[in-house]
């Protein structure tokens, strides 16, 4: 059989004193879990876990959260099942791996857990992980199972994003004053939970989260922040989990609006989609993560007349742009609403898709000085 | 004829008195050029720039230096020739249109650089750019033109990488103490002139320079840069110009050392030999971006059996990976130094490449407490 390893360490470790309360939390759902797997062992049952299934038939919109959800199907993974053995071996060890973090107060990376796991199992030519996707797959389980988001396991991702604006936070105990940061901005991490991050001081009345790095420059060069007394995000594009759980975060416990200045393309409806109601492939994620009340304040449709355009900024749709806004227009949290589908179809009439920066021409600083002022002072929004 | 705008006002405008002297300097290169066509219409002449030939035949490697360097040759840009009236025409475009954004103190994206010029030509249908890449290239040229990096030129990329270590900066007035960052750290802008960012106060010995965000985070998470006093950066692989300037300006105002902790695989190699030496398709920024005195710290080839890995680790070179290493190899900055030489022979012959992450593998912190301490120590690294 199978060498687990660690598994022995697991159930006779009781949860160190010095860790956070989110941390114990997190700790006392792994170890219950793989008590459950060792007082299995010990009564001589099959062992086995309860995993809830992560596939699309397993997903649907919540009308009344308004967030993309998992239902509750689940499925038994068997150590003593030929096709399940190795991916529930792979479990107890991510247990364990992640385990091993959170005691020691570390994190690493799911690259970082892949390597610190993987190895060849005793008197077999059998690695415990093949590649990484192998491992991500287990971490995914273990996020649903102990309905923990993988930043509580201590597993950080890259790093996207930056902040500043009318907020003073704690950072590992660091005060950072985000009205001083100058034009690099705070790095958003990838782990933002409350036992690294803490909100010391905020006056800041909504959350201004743009797409791109280089429109967030324009905004903070403009002091946007500090005009209109509010907090600047961007997430260089798709933001990364770290920048969208701090969105979250920043929304529901200082009660902030969250604003996203994205450009009228599928990709940016896309994006704001993923900010406000999840994502579909991590449905898990969303009640920890999704901000339904986000609101989209353009680019829209109708600025090519609204903010006299001119034709050189126009860009073409494609094929694969027009199929998009058609998926993305039948997505059921945009169905039914009339002032998104009189959007997207106007985009596709119009045939062209604008970028935020398409407000350059008309002055550089039009899009911080009277477009989102503008928007913000008539409530013109996208819900 | 061409309507070419902006060249009244470039011809007639003096340098306002509030700008730094850089900028003052930068405009004023910018206005000799400028005045130069001026004075050449006024005297009834073919109006005409000399341009500064951007292409591999005119770069090469300064042995002395240790750096990429184009050569003299130029090449003329005369309005009055078919084939090159609308290039003539867009570089006066983007003189004019780098000339506001330093005259009004604003700096924005080459995207939206490309947005404020492009325009229909009056009377005719022509675009003044018709893409983003016709006015890159105008760009380039300019930055060769006026021996201006592009960010002197008020035009910032996205921004990846973050900073935290023994220094304060002052970025645009606001201090930023580096050892007061928490976990996310400071965000390196896109421009890092001495316009914008000073430094204040450096107590670090060296500048540790890693290659992925999330190595970065397991540095600073361990303070190696309280332990070993030094400054801890990264630039998300490749690291854009801003992460880069800043090495340049730190290694070069501050006398401080620069370590690169990069993959044992050709692109570990390849953006280290950009850090070092510069990048041949952009060589005329080396001599402000280059930092030929770099060292690279691991990791290495004999890595695999000096830290006891298992075959677990072993990721296979494929095709590309021996194509790349043999390119790599015959670099002329390379292709004389024997370690480097056995570096890259050691990689071949093992048939296999190792990421820095798989020294998690031994243990989490690793490579914070023993590998780059004991590189360090023993002066471990090759040149």
């Amino acid at each position: 059989m199978y060498n687990i390893g660690m598994a022995k360490k697991i159930t006779n470790s009781s949860t160190p004193a010095s860790l956070s309360p989110r941390d114990q939390q997190t700790l006392s759902n792994l170890l219950n879990m793989t008590d459950h797997v060792a007082k299995q062992v010990l009564r001589k049952r099959d062992p086995a876990v309860d995993i809830p299934v992560r596939a699309l038939s397993n997903v649907s919109f919540n009308e009344r959260k308004k967030i993309i959800e998992m239902g509750k199907r689940t499925s038994l993974r068997q150590l003593f099942n030929l096709s399940q053995a190795k991916s529930f071996m792979q479990t107890m060890l991510v247990a364990g791996g992640t385990k091993q973090l959170i005691e020691q107060g570390k994190s690493t990376s799911i690259r970082g857990l892949y390597y610190l796991l993987k190895h060849t199992i005793d008197g077999v030519k059998e690695e415990t992980f093949d590649e990484q996707g192998d491992c991500d797959n287990i971490i995914e389980d273990m996020e649903v199972l102990l309905n923990s988001l993988r930043e509580e396991l201590h597993l950080a991702a890259e790093t996207r994003g930056n902040m500043v604006g009318s907020i003073t936070i704690t950072d590992k105990g660091d005060d950072i004053d985000c009205t001083r940061m100058g034009s690099g901005g705070y790095a958003v991490p990838s782990i933002v939970e409350s036992s690294v991050i803490q909100f010391k001081k905020c006056t800041a009345k909504f959350i201004l989260h743009v797409e791109k790095g280089t429109v967030w420059q324009r905004f903070n060069e403009d002091k946007f922040w500090k005009k209109h007394n509010c907090i600047l995000t961007h997430g260089a594009g798709q933001p990364p989990r770290g920048v969208r759980r701090l969105l979250y975060r920043m929304h529901n416990e200082l009660n902030l609006p969250v604003y996203c200045l994205f450009d009228n393309d599928p990709w940016g409806y896309y994006i704001y989609s993923v900010i406000k109601q999840g994502s579909i492939n991590l449905a898990f994620e969303s009640q920890r993560m999704a901000v339904p009340a986000a609101k989209f304040i353009g680019l829209r449709s109708q600025d090519f007349t609204r903010c006299k355009l001119s034709d050189s900024v126009k860009i073409a749709l494609n094929d694969q742009d027009r199929k998009r806004a058609k998926q993305i227009a039948e997505y059921p949290w945009f169905a039914n609403k009339k002032a998104w589908q009189q959007e997207i179809a106007m985009m596709q009439e119009n045939g062209f898709k604008l970028e935020v920066e398409a407000l350059t021409s008309r002055d550089i600083s039009f899009v911080t000085e009277e477009y989102v002022p503008q928007r913000l002072k008539e409530g013109g929004f996208l819900d």
